[in-house]
């Protein structure tokens, strides 16, 4: 016997015939003498709907403000949406013989910080749901939602129930977390743009953290993390096609052929901001990036020039495309202090990036990188590398050829 | 400065505009200086929703079966509609520059029963909310909903918000409970059948609670109780025109003019079943309603006639039409143990009311009201009396003529 977790989102549940399904894929699981936790997602089109209510309700009658709601209150509107799918899936397994009860956040409780709207779980206690498991009871539990201090209803913020999963197992010291969606796992990249891509049977929780935070959308980063942190054994699998096999995420010795590169990834979410003839001092970085943290700004890439003269450089760095606005305002209001000579911005620009345990053991990997995007005539704006990936900063219009090159050069294609 | 909760109803929520509408009177309350607590319902249709998607989850695939969906998780699913709209509430409130927290059943807490689906409220602990009102919040209690033991959700029933709001007077020590509704107050009886029925400025709360049970809509029965069982001054007035004035419930003793009767309440939820020629023997009683008591069959009149020859007699009561089916089978199955030679039915029954707490101090009241109802014509089938009301049966098709004569045989038309 085992102790399992699912996790269905909201196209799996989206509506009372879909989660009717599920419960049968619910009810397989138990019937192979398992003890079963769910993790369900709001209906699709749910959530939506409830915040557009929260922002008519936050704008002030004859407004034409759109001020933001009070992040407390749209926590507890929102949660609504998991509270409903809950009941309704605990409700079905019961019309089919299975016994089963709903799990609020504020029932397990899923402790989350204090952070509204974007909470983060702190810690989940498994001993009530445990309980309820050994009675054969089937725990189907509300994802996206814990209870902040002070017993205040709060949500992870979007894409939240797959971290809600991975807690609730490694809360549960569950033995595999199931995350069914609407792909049948992880891929070696983005078989959109690649159609020789690989469906990986395995991939290491390392891989696939970097994977997450580099662009792939099939996991929230926050949920790897916290599967990593507790080696949860996490598989991703089809909803609609469980028995196609899906992807496990699990720990690197268990991963036997390690090729220097396991996959691809990519983002276009990405815009440059290079600062011109910059003095070359001690304390120039800290007087551009301290007023970017200031202003909630997230730089990730950065490349200096090494000084011609000694005296004045190039500074260039990244952010995401949603933040360029902020980051730009922020520097210009210090641009007196940073003393730069000239601005220049770049929103069309994408990250590519190669992930892979085996680097660690291969030299030479990134090299076969570079020379692959130079024989296509790509050129390298950024490079950023730590011990697993080395990330590449392009022009946007170049994303597909860079990815479906290096998928070839790394020899991922499907045989 | 006094302590003032706040009710509003399905229909004064309905869309976010009304929300925005509900959010100005609070609004208007607390800045005569007040602290307030106010208690919502589900936004008109939500409910409605929501529990037709339990009636289909609960249905097994294939099945043409309607099982009933499990109670507890009913609750859960349907109790999301008042978390909606209190956190909407929260929300508009503070764009207009009010703070306010939501309040779920189980954060206040509201202790109910375990009866899952028509929960009973069994205590309210008005500490943490008290606090909050102290520091200058207003509450927005999700109405309707209640936390039974273990710590789940659990609902009161259909228009049980009235009741929650009251018991939230009750327990935060309010000063007053104002239930705005889509009617401005108690009337005389009802004003779609005497167009001269009279708004009431007054009624004590044991002439409310008999108008309550004995088919007045105006407010739940339980909320009545709670009112007078803790003495909440209580008002009933218009969400759309508040100002028009309503209806207070209050002590007997701070009404001054007692007429001997202050309202006629009438009721066609009624069924009639008479046990002809049944053995006059002790024990007989037992042997008819031991069986339906066993079937869940509320009882409401009974007469029964004295025997002629001392060996048979007949015996009537009354059901309402909705148990009608459950109490025949109740009878048929037990009739050999009764003993009876005949039964008959009867649907097309109504029950009329009259109420007044005068009635005490006035002798004669009864007997103007079958004198009155006689000189119509209306033939009186059942009677049943405590000291404020005189119920009768009579056929459906009379009710309107007996409300309207005896409206006016005591003097109750607007002049």
């Amino acid at each position: 016997m085992a102790k399992i977790a699912m996790k269905f989102g909201g196209t799996s549940v989206a509506d009372i015939e879909r989660i009717r399904h599920v419960a049968t894929l619910v009810k397989k699981e138990r019937d192979r003498g398992n003890e079963v936790a769910v993790v369900v997602s709001a209906m699709a089109g749910e959530t939506n709907k409830l915040v557009a209510w929260t922002n008519d309700a936050a704008t002030p009658p004859g407004s034409n403000k759109h001020p933001l709601p009070d992040q407390r209150e749209y926590d507890v509107v929102v949660a609504a949406g998991e509270q409903i799918t809950s009941g309704l899936l605990a409700i079905a397994l019961g019309a089919i013989g299975v016994p089963a009860r709903s799990w609020m956040g504020w029932q397990v409780p899923i402790l989350t910080s204090a952070t509204h709207g974007s909470a983060r779980i702190e810690g989940v206690d498994g001993e009530m749901m445990n309980e309820s498991l050994a009675k054969g009871e089937v725990a189907v539990v509300a994802g996206f939602q814990g209870v902040a201090p002070h017993d205040r209803i709060s949500t992870l913020g979007r894409g939240g129930s797959d971290t809600s999963a991975v807690a609730i197992a490694a809360g549960l010291k569950a033995d595999r977390c199931d995350i069914y969606t609407d792909v049948d796992g992880v891929y070696t990249t983005d078989p959109r743009i690649v159609p020789k891509a690989r469906r990986l049977e395995k991939i290491s929780f390392e891989e696939m953290l970097e994977m997450a935070s580099l662009g792939s959308k099939v996991l929230q980063t926050r949920s790897v993390e916290i599967a990593m942190l507790h080696r949860v054994p996490t598989r991703v699998l089809s909803t609609f096609d469980p028995d196609r096999g899906g992807t496990l995420l699990c720990d690197e010795d268990e991963i036997v052929e390690k090729k220097p590169v396991t996959g691809i990834a990519y983002s276009r979410d990405e815009a440059k901001i290079t600062l011109m003839k910059i003095p070359d001092r001690p304390g120039i970085a800290a007087a551009i990036f301290g007023p970017l943290a200031d202003a909630g700004v997230n730089v990730d890439m950065i490349v200096q020039n090494v000084s011609e003269d000694g005296k004045r450089t190039d500074l260039t760095f990244t952010v995401t495309r949603g933040e360029l606005a902020r980051a730009l305002a922020a520097i210009e209001k210090a641009s007196e202090h940073i003393g730069y000579r000239e601005l220049t911005q770049d929103a069309n620009v994408a990250k590519v990036s190669i992930i892979g345990i085996g680097m660690r053991a291969h030299p030479g990997v990134a090299q076969t990188m570079f020379r692959t995007l130079s024989e296509k005539g790509i050129n390298i704006q950024v490079i950023s590398t730590s011990e697993i990936k080395v990330s590449v900063l392009i022009a946007e219009e170049y994303v597909e050829l860079a990815v479906r090159a290096l998928h070839s050069a790394y020899e991922l294609d499907v045989a």
